[in-house]
This record gives structure tokens, C-alpha cells and sequence, in this order.
């Protein structure tokens, strides 16, 4: 491996946390998966258990043998201290809430040696939103994982100005050491590439539909036909979901807060929140 | 076929009027190809034979035989009365000038007999803007072809509030009938669907390479990975030329002339004119 970086710890272990630690593990790495209490922990055993299951199922040269290697290859706890005692990086994957990630950094800073770079998966917070807080301006940036890591696999990766930049190459080289796609950030930019990219492109398919221009079918038809994209927006938003379709656009300019208004009014009262509902812009049964 | 419309005449022979001609005539219709010279017809004539042979090609079931019956399915002429004389639809696929467009529906609003639907390939102009010259509002409406229509088989369908829904119906069958999968657009949409979806789209993309927040290779790899599709915003604009490119954005708001001028300086004052020029965002070698 041409990265130093070698002992994972990733904090939190939701759905995408519980993805990050199991593809380093899956790729040889030691990681530590650390999650509140012993509750959150029995779910990540799960989540990695599932995600074993899967990879057998979905990932070239995924077997059995080799995806028990990887569940033996992570430790979980509860003990944070332990867990970043010998980190070379810290993936922080907690939950979107600027004052819990602020309380994390602040214990992360006092607790984790010199050496530990973080990295915070956030998918809404600049690093300069919390670079304050780690103690270490120079060794902390965003890596950023999209969802199904084993399939979008790119890791979106964004310093802010002090972020010194062996260590953000030294990020760079441990996300392609794990079988991501590294996608280097010259600047910050909310959204990174991909939401910055598809978020105008899902809100003109919505404005297509909302402004009674044409229908779900025929927006996505174009696309797909035009592009060859496997997907039109209004299919991508059924996946996204309406509520965080409703978040994006509720926080947006004028425009984007009448849809917001719209997709409330007509989806979202109406119990259509896409496709884990059963029904958004299509129909699923 | 389920359309009433037979006679077929398309009015401008350039790469997509000869598309269109050529689509209709191998599904089987009589075909009246219209442009205003000899050395139009003799470029016209030439394109219909490449199209033929691309077809064979291309297009599953197409062979010499059934290329060969649609090319002479097709009549070219520079007699626009005669032209239009029995003609169900007119296809009109003339230069995109509006002066242009306007003196052609003049003449052929003279001409052409009451029963014969006007259809409008225009990109650029809605209904609405030439309505008023073709003597006959609630038989024209807009009829949008893609580029490659072997491949990108939409037709898009945009009346103005005066087209007869009888019409647009009688229009959509026969984007059907030729083998078009009918795009219904329910009001007049600058655009149309696909533009309306593109352009933000590829907006977003020059944004982060013009703003330097990252270079093309990983906007595209971020747009293919996380989404499936076959190609990211910088490919498709090499596609598309930064010359298009710059007509586009050089008519938007404050950004996209920011956009335009970028563009200019760094790319169309370099010669980088996109894959037509070898170079782009990326080289052609």
C-alpha cells in the first residue's frame, strides 16, 4: 500500500459509517468501529454481518473467506479513548448535528495522539464549519462516501485552506487503498461535486413536473434516451426520497422554497414519499 | 399505422432535416424532401445515403433492402408548392433565423392546402413566436427531434394554447408511428424537456472546473460513478462545443456570462473547440 496510514478508526456506525469500516476492513485494513453504546454496537454487528452477505453477492472476487477476514478484521467498541489510542486516521460518520460533531471534535482533540488525521464524512458541513474544534487545523478535512460504497465507489475528498497537503495526498492515496475513486476538491464547495452536479439537475426535472410541463414518465424518458443515463431525475428523486427532497429545497432560493411547498402539498401530506413508501413520482408495488 | 397522417414533407435537408426525412421514409411513409437548391439536394442526397448506410449499420432489422425501398420512399425537390401540395405534415427543419422561419410559414400558409399540419423542428423558438405566420394556429405546433434519431428517439410535442388537441393526438401517433417515443409537452417550455434537464446540468459542470474546485476527469468520474451514467458534464460538453457552449451561457444571467467569458478566454481563444477541434476538457488523439 502506498499509503502510512494504517489503523482505521471510523465514528459511528450507521448505514454509511457501518459501509466506510467494513470496505477498509475489506481491504486489509485494521479498523476500529466505535459507536455510543452497546445498542448501537449489536445494530453495526448486524449492518457488517449484511454487508458480508452482500458483498458475496454483488462484489467481484467477494467470497466467503475473504469477507470473514474482514468482519475479524474490525473491532467494535464503545470506549473512545481506546478506539483512537493508535489511529493513523479517524473517519468521523456521526449523525448531521453541527453541535454533536462540534462536542466529538472537541473530545477527539484532547484524546487522540499527535498523529491522528481526521476526516469528517459530512455530507453538509464545510471542514471550515468545524476545523475549530479538532485542534489539529493542519491534519482535518472532509471524505466524503456516497451510499452502496462498494458500487458508488468515490471518495470525495475537500480541505480547507490549513489542511497541510501531505496529509490531504496522504488521504488521497488511503481512499484509493481501499478501492475508492479519489475525487480531489481544489476548494470548498457545499455539495462537493456530486450534489453540486445533480442537485440543479433533480430540481429542473421537479420544476418540469411541478409546473405541469410534462409528466414523470416523459421527463425521465428524455433523459435516459437523450443520455443514455440509466435513470431520469424524477426516478432518482423516488430514490432520494421526497423528505429529503422537501430538506434540500425548503432551504433553497425562492424557487427552489416553492417547490419545496409543492412537494409537500401533493407527496409528502399524501403519504407519497417515494420509493420507501411504495409510491413518489411512480408507483411501486 | 394508428395516424392519419400519409404524405410527409420535410422542409430543410441539413443534418437533422435528413435525419427526419430519412426515419419517416424507412417507417414506411412517402416522404417529400424539401430544400431550396440543387446543391442542397445533392448534399441532401448524399445524406440520405450515408444515413442509409449507417442504418445497416446501426439500427436492428435495418438491411440494403429496406434501406434501399426508404430511400426511395424519398422525393427531393426545390418546388416548395409541389412540395407541400398533398402534404398531411410538414416537417419544417429550416435554418434557426427567425426572419427565416417567418417568410417560409408566410409561403407556405398560402400554399399548402387547409388539411396540412405545420410542425416546427425548431430548438430555440416556441410556438408562440411563429404562430402568427402560419395562417392556421390550430394545426401548428413545435415537433423536436434530437441529433442521431436512429439513437435518441424522442420527439418532443409542444403546441401553443391555440393548437387543436386533435392535432397534437394526430402528431404524437405519428412520432410513434416513425418509431419515436412521443414526449408530451403540456405547455410552451423554452428548451423543451431535454434542454430544460441539460443545461442546468452541464451548467453545474463547467461551474466547479471554472470556479477550480475540480478538474474535469473528476466531475465526470464523480457523475458516472454515483449515478451510471455513461458520461459526466465535460464529456458531454466536448460533445456539445464550447462554441454551443458559449451561445448558451452568453444568453443566461450574471453567472453564465461569467461562464461564457471563462469559456472564451480559456478554451474558444485557444482553439479548444471540444471533440470537433481534437481538444476540449479533454484531448482527442
Amino acid at each position: 500500500m502506498a499509503t502510512e496510514i494504517r489503523n482505521v478508526t471510523v465514528m459511528g456506525c450507521g448505514v454509511l459509517g457501518a459501509q466506510i469500516a467494513f470496505q477498509a476492513a475489506y481491504k486489509r485494513f485494521p479498523v476500529t468501529a466505535y459507536d455510543i453504546n452497546n445498542d448501537a454496537l449489536v445494530a453495526a454487528r448486524g449492518r457488517f454481518e449484511r454487508l458480508a452477505a452482500n458483498y458475496v453477492k454483488n462484489v467481484d472476487g467477494a467470497d466467503e473467506h475473504n469477507t470473514r477476514a474482514a468482519l475479524d478484521r474490525l473491532t467494535l467498541t464503545t470506549d473512545l479513548a481506546a478506539a483512537v489510542a493508535d489511529a493513523d486516521l479517524v473517519i468521523e460518520a456521526i449523525p448531521e448535528i453541527l453541535a454533536l460533531k462540534q462536542e466529538t471534535y472537541q473530545k477527539l482533540a484532547d484524546i487522540a495522539p499527535a498523529k491522528t488525521i481526521f476526516a469528517s464524512n459530512s455530507s453538509t458541513l464545510l471542514p471550515s464549519d468545524l476545523v475549530t474544534y479538532t485542534g489539529r487545523p493542519d491534519r482535518f478535512l472532509n471524505l466524503h462516501f456516497a451510499n452502496m460504497i462498494w458500487l458508488h465507489n468515490t471518495a470525495e475528498v475537500m480541505g480547507h485552506p490549513d489542511t497541510d497537503p501531505k496529509v490531504y495526498a496522504e488521504v488521497v492515496e488511503f481512499a484509493r487503498a481501499i478501492g475508492m475513486v479519489p475525487i480531489e476538491l481544489h476548494k470548498e464547495k457545499a455539495g462537493y461535486v456530486l450534489n453540486s452536479l445533480l442537485v440543479p439537475f433533480l430540481r429542473a426535472g421537479m420544476e418540469l413536473v411541478a409546473g405541469g410541463y410534462a409528466d414523470p414518465g416523459d421527463v425521465d424518458n428524455t433523459w435516459r434516451i437523450g443520455t443514455g443515463a440509466p435513470a431520469g431525475p424524477c426516478q432518482i428523486w423516488d430514490v432520494v426520497g421526497m423528505r429529503t427532497g422537501y430538506n434540500i429545497m425548503s432551504h433553497g432560493d425562492e424557487e427552489e422554497r416553492k417547490l419545496a411547498a409543492w412537494l409537500k402539498e401533493n407527496y409528502i401530506d399524501k403519504g407519497k414519499l417515494g420509493l420507501e413508501s411504495g409510491e413518489g413520482f411512480y408507483k411501486y408495488v
